[in-house]
């Protein structure tokens, strides 16, 4: 297909009007002029910055780690398995390190800090997210034999794992998570950001989630920055774990505090609900219907329904 | 891209220091290790399983062979239109039944069945699903007249074919159905779960839907799997047709029932609304209005509101 | 991986048994013969149409222009900034004017229009269109500023840039809206629609939307073909700006009239909220809460906010 593109453009080149090419050194001037303005965002003259198609090729490397064999074309068995690790994870905290310290070194630039240590962070980091793959992947099983548990239209593990967008989700905020509390900039937001556009489930890194988490469906998930979930929590779409209302000139000196609610062990929320606020405690065991707002605790063994709103029947004058 | 990303990578593999090198082995270690262990859903020393990237590049292929001419850059006129379908139809076929064989095998080498048949199954499957795919197409277009009639702002069939992501989720649904009446394993799920990261519309291919099928803007529709749909029903987004909440300790004895609505000829409903469980029947031509939750029974040609939540207004001290 | 599936291929070619490759031309020809029926929509003997492949390829080259030194992995500075824009620019204007061309031209032919002058058009409206491509920059400076104030958990404008889905889709929709204005028929569509398709934010290229325009979150937004928005407004997930509902008779009738709301200055849209018809005019720096459902206009400075549904609390058995 790329071949054809090129050609075409060839056809073009030679075809567009003499008028045509005319115009374009002044279209370029004056984006080139733009550039200075302090109205444009651009990033010239600075190191290069963490690149975001690098982070999903890091994702889709990492799925291959934490699901050995489901995401390859080739056979992995025992015997190879040492090489298919060894090849695969090597390159794989090869470009972490270099992101890490893409990202890094941008942040002290941008804040004109010094700058002698930046790759030797980027490659610490990256050793310690290493570290702790291992244990991402035996909570990502908890998280799969959640979803198996959860989800009546199951078949098997298997579609599970290549199909459930709540897992994807998961997986990519689980990762994510990791480098947030490694402070590491940019690169885990760019990573859930990836997810939510792949799944519509819109985690943040900074959420703190427990043991045997599902989501089933998904779209329209949003779960806040500071928002904490227990284990064994179940979400259906459209589930909101969100911040109060802010009034605009408050925005800033609220972003350090707990703004998202905190959702304790056992908890099922049906589809639609909205639970706001950093106050907000869902206590153990409840359980939350679809549609209901909340933005006050509720006690552990509780039952919360929204009255229906009346329905009006009419029948229909054809 | 690719280039320059290798380049990079050959950089900071010089540059990487002793130690980050020194301790890429023992992490390798723990993830080969921990492979061994009951909590990591792995793929390995088994038959390789099929390929979600192969799908999804057949999905493209379907396209190309439901909607001649759309999705090439080339010209595809009557003389050369035999070739064309020839090369295409052929390839898309040995991919599809070498993938359905892999499914097959797969699943046989799970449950430790007996696998001489596998690629007999797989050949036999897609040739069954090609002989499918005219008809398919032609349901298609009545889809495609559904959307024209249904929404003001289509400017043409084009428009609906390139764009609407409706039309995207119902095409995907439609083989992927096929598929599964079929009893492929796998593929039709990663088939529709495709589409709905796509599209925000998550249809499951175990639903059955009528004729002239329409749904506008769709982000957020769920279509659970044993949901019945009749003809020229028309959906909007956020529509969710579901089951209703089912205790833990329930859900796999109610995996073989119908969990779903039945929405009968000619029913509309409007954004957001949600309509659970598998005895709810909604009559043919009723109008649900948005934002409606409905767990009962509709009978035939009536409106369905919500009244609306009182609605409190107050003057903003600014 | 592209040669592995080619060997796979090969293999599964010579694999295939005899009696699978005698069924495919019988498959090919009903393919082939009912291309002719008149429910087939196909694309065959006419020109080549616009390549929705091409069109988001551009939509990545914009991104590259309209953020510069963003979305490349090589290094920009203030010497190369010449040369790096002469190229991207020049091969971006080609690009764009090709597909004007094409789409102008297929609609000349669809509606048997004579076409002399569609190159000549095709060049005319990607000139027009980079002459406003600076301008565009500068009100998408404004945007992200927009999202910096409007969002505590906005770590940076980097990340903004990078993996906000909101900027994401305003940035394509000021692009298409461009686009639209200046009659360009199909592309601006498939622009805004596979922005849709990332984000699960559905603006229309026709809508008309002031500065300072920020979305939260986003997934289920839908922002209709005739919407008016002030500016400085903000919306958060799940806001519908939509249409009353039509009767399918009159749904022809009604395109051409202004059937969405008109959004005044600052005003703020909480999630999930629905506004609907073409007479409703949210006031100025009105504050509309969540899950509202308004069918009605609102004066300026008035807080809206929906009387929740009761809720019920039981005690769960356990």
């Amino acid at each position: 297909m790329d071949t054809e593109l090129k050609e075409n453009q060839c056809d073009i080149e030679r075809q567009t009007s003499r008028k045509f090419r005319s115009e374009i050194p002044g279209v370029v001037d004056e984006l080139v002029l733009s550039c200075n303005r302090d109205d444009c965002f651009d990033h010239v003259g600075l190191e290069p910055i963490s690149s975001r198609e690098a982070i999903i090729d890091l994702l889709h490397r990492a799925f291959r780690i934490l699901y050995p064999g489901y995401f390859i074309q080739k056979r992995v068995d025992e015997v190879n398995l040492g090489y298919y690790f060894g090849q695969e994870v090597t390159e794989f905290f090869e470009i972490l390190s270099e992101q890490i310290t893409l990202a890094v070194r941008h942040d002290c630039i941008r804040y004109e800090q010094p700058c002698s240590l930046c790759q030797e962070r980027g490659e610490e980091a990256a050793i310690d997210f290493g570290k702790q793959m291992h244990l991402i992947r035996s909570q990502l099983a908890r998280d799969i034999h959640a979803a198996r548990d959860g989800d009546p239209a199951a078949a098997s593990f298997d579609e599970i794992i290549f199909s459930y967008p709540g897992l994807y989700a998961i997986t990519v905020y689980r990762m994510a998570h990791q480098l947030f509390e490694q402070g590491v900039p940019l690169i885990p937001r760019i990573m859930t950001e990836y997810a939510h556009s792949r799944t519509g489930i819109d985690i943040h890194p900074g959420a703190r989630i427990g043991d045997s988490f599902f989501i089933d469906h998904g779209t329209g998930v949003v779960v806040g920055e500071t928002t904490i979930v227990g284990d064994r929590v179940r979400l259906y779409q459209g589930v909101t774990l969100g911040a109060m209302s802010i009034p605009r000139e408050k925005v800033k000196e609220l972003s350090d505090r707990k703004r998202h609610p905190t959702i304790e062990d056992d908890v099922v929320i049906y589809a639609g609900s909205t639970i706001l606020g950093g106050d907000t405690v869902i206590g153990a065991r409840s359980v939350i219907g679809g549609n209901v707002w909340l933005t006050e605790s509720v006690p552990p063994d509780t039952l919360v329904f929204a009255k229906e709103p009346e329905l009006v029947f009419k029948e229909r004058t054809r």
